[in-house]
């Protein structure tokens, strides 16, 4: 796999380049826009996600000897333009929301400011790495909400491409997870990694008894032992006498989790083993972490459903141009008026009004240009943007495991700014309305 | 990102093997098998991809110091076993079904043989290759085969993880597709690129016409024209002015395709240009393209569906220990055993029985050892399993672009060999049963 993302890219934006190139509008400047027109699945909110991921990959958005090569031998481009982007580098800027804020319809997640050389070749890294992130996080933050304050771990690498898998555990936890199994997010993202043990490993062995025994032995008793390999009532005996009143927890991966996890609380504590946990992790998605809201369980185990975003695995953002200059200099709003997939032409500034610590609006003042003076924030909101890119400068605050951290942390304070119909799971209307004024 | 794969691993296959190092049971030698239960949402076969990807990222699944850092620091494992993953290669053997080959609930898709240790800790990455690459190669199927003769583009690497997108270009051009919009695709696995315009495009002019002259001065008459970013039928006039009869094609992107099509051929062919194509785009799926048999389109471009798996963005595949030595060095059939997830223990031999040129069963000959001598292949059926990695020694015929032109030719030809009812789209059984003998 190379280093470099420029090839992570849609042919027809180079196509469109060398064409623009050519005519002279690929130096006109433009504003690009990346949102959602709606929020997949009837959801409250979206959770937007990747930033932290999108500008260090943008870092490496460079065009070298073998991405030129490539593009030469099948006469993508002609030769002028493989010399322009030999020396490609961004050097427009980026705003846009903050990593682990929450969004709604038209919300403009990211603002590309640039000419259209400049920004027209972003377009398909951006929104690939938006649209998963921003997918798994959204699901991510239904889960915690169900979980209430449970611990939930991420789980399901083995259910998605090994790349997107390492994301998707970063999203999770940006969206209120509390660990994951992948080793790799754990290495590149600075998240909590965990884990129990598998039914390969009581395969392996002669006996249940024998697992056990080993596990504790390496892991000690506070290890979590999976329980349901054959018959998990004998699982929960052999548990404790292996482990004794210390164990730290069980797992149990099959059956009908309400019932199974009565009754193992119910045989734990008679064993003498009441501060023994409870992790369940079969097949869970918000709506089963909900239905065991009443049951005894301490920790959920998530997989396939988040990180195929439970039903809706990509958020459908879109990256439009919605203002450029004419060849006289002057801005003009624009958009596609053909039927259906309208949106909203024009740069655009985004607050979030929040009235006695709960939010009610979200505010998008829209103007024509870019160099319109910026309004001060109205009070009693909440400005939303912040500068990535200025200039072809990175800022950098957003990246690594750093920029994880204060994603999480960001999205836990926003979360908690939304009113409490924004939390239900059920289909409705977005949980505040999104407000356009004009400047 | 690191070129090692072997962070990109569930923490859990590592603290088993530490755990196994320490009790003598990570030398017994062990198989696993990756395998559905099931096909997803009542489809009547799957199609088996990733083989040659995961071959190439099994040769660098390798513990180099940074891994062994990570690992250390973190407490992962045991410092004996730090020594052990700093030595590990893979010195067993895998075998499995072809990359393109039809698959049915049981079939056998890969065959892990080696010691615990060696075989262990691959779980995770042949999951997340095979299930990505599988459930996009089954959609894609579906669509090939609703597309009938029409060429078929993969357009969705916007919606996916930017290295999920690239695999799936790649999957479903095994899978029937005829190009992809990815380019990275086109560079690291040789599936050919293409590409139209996008709205920016028009709206990046002031006005339609210069977008379009633009569009033609650069890639030709022959060159493909996005008409539907103001009014449809002005769009269709402005195309065939500028570019006259020999205009290769018109790109619809919006509307209600069948009636959008049928007006815009019309159109065409009253102002002189019977020969231009009409490339339709919208929110296809294997449905709507199936609904468009009658119309008069004559290329498809599929995005979102294609890449999310139509609905099934995961494979549901397995990896699972199916036999295993005991102490003494007897080979015992293992399988897990409590209520649900059931699954058939012992090595096992596929074949598929085809009459008259028609596939009619999935033959899975089971046995309680790899050591079993082989029988050979039954009269009328076809064996497929084919040898990956012999004694750690990996093959490589299918790996690299090569390995991809092989899967795509052995996908067709094994699809042709399937019986008709294999071809619906609705729900339904496996399209042939699978049949278990035991030796």
């Amino acid at each position: 796999m190379s280093a470099s993302t420029a090839l992570l890219t849609d042919r027809y934006e180079l196509t469109m380049l060398d064409a623009a190139l050519r005519d002279g509008t690929a130096q006109r400047r433009c504003v690009f826009e990346l949102f959602g027109r709606r929020l997949s699945g009837g959801r409250r909110f979206g959770v937007a996600a990747g930033q932290g991921r999108l500008m260090t990959l943008l870092r490496e958005f460079r065009f070298g000897a073998d991405e030129l090569r490539f593009l030469s031998d099948n006469r993508v481009v002609s030769a002028s333009t493989l010399t322009y982007l030999e020396n490609y580098r961004f050097t427009g800027s980026i705003s846009g929301y903050r990593e682990g804020e929450l969004y709604f319809p038209g919300s403009p997640l990211l603002t590309i400011e640039g000419t259209f050389a400049d920004a027209v070749i972003l377009e398909t890294l951006a929104l690939s790495v938006m649209n998963h992130d921003s997918a798994i996080a959204t699901a991510a933050a239904r889960m915690s909400i169900a979980a209430g304050g449970r611990p939930l771990s991420e789980m399901g690498s083995r259910r998605a491409h090994e790349h997107a898998a390492v994301a998707a555990a970063r999203a999770a936890y940006i969206a209120g997870f509390t660990a994951t199994s992948n080793l790799e997010a754990g290495r590149e993202w600075g998240v909590p990694t965990m884990g129990t043990a598998a039914h390969a490993w009581t395969l392996l062995h002669d006996t249940e008894e024998d697992a056990f025994r080993s596990q504790v032995a390496s892991l000690g008793a506070e290890t979590t032992l999976l329980i349901d390999t054959y018959d998990i009532a004998e699982g929960v005996r052999t548990a404790v006498r292996v482990a004794g009143p210390h164990l730290g927890g069980v797992r149990i991966d099959s059956g009908d989790l309400p019932l199974v996890a009565a009754d193992v609380r119910q045989q734990l504590d008679d064993l003498g083993n009441p501060d023994t946990t409870i992790t369940v992790t079969s097949d869970l998605d918000e709506y089963a972490i909900a239905a065991l809201a009443a049951s005894p369980v301490d920790a959920y185990g998530v997989g396939t459903s988040l990180v195929t975003g439970s039903g809706y695995p990509t958020a459908s953002l879109v990256y439009k141009i919605v203002a450029r200059e004419s060849a006289s200099g002057e801005w003009i709003p624009v958009t596609k008026t053909a039927e259906g997939k309208k949106s909203q032409g024009g740069w655009k500034q985004a607050f979030r009004r929040v009235e006695n610590g709960r939010a009610t609006e979200e505010v998008i003042r829209t103007a024509s240009s870019p160099d319109a003076v910026l309004q001060p924030v109205p009070e009693g909101s909440r400005a939303l943007n912040v500068s990535y890119v200025a200039n072809g400068t990175f800022d950098g605050a957003y990246e690594g495991a750093a920029g994880v951290a204060a994603a999480r942390a960001h999205h836990a304070d926003v979360r908690a700014e939304m009113p409490t119909r924004a939390l239900a799971l059920s289909k409705s209307d977005p949980a505040i309305p999104t407000i356009y004024l004009t400047s």
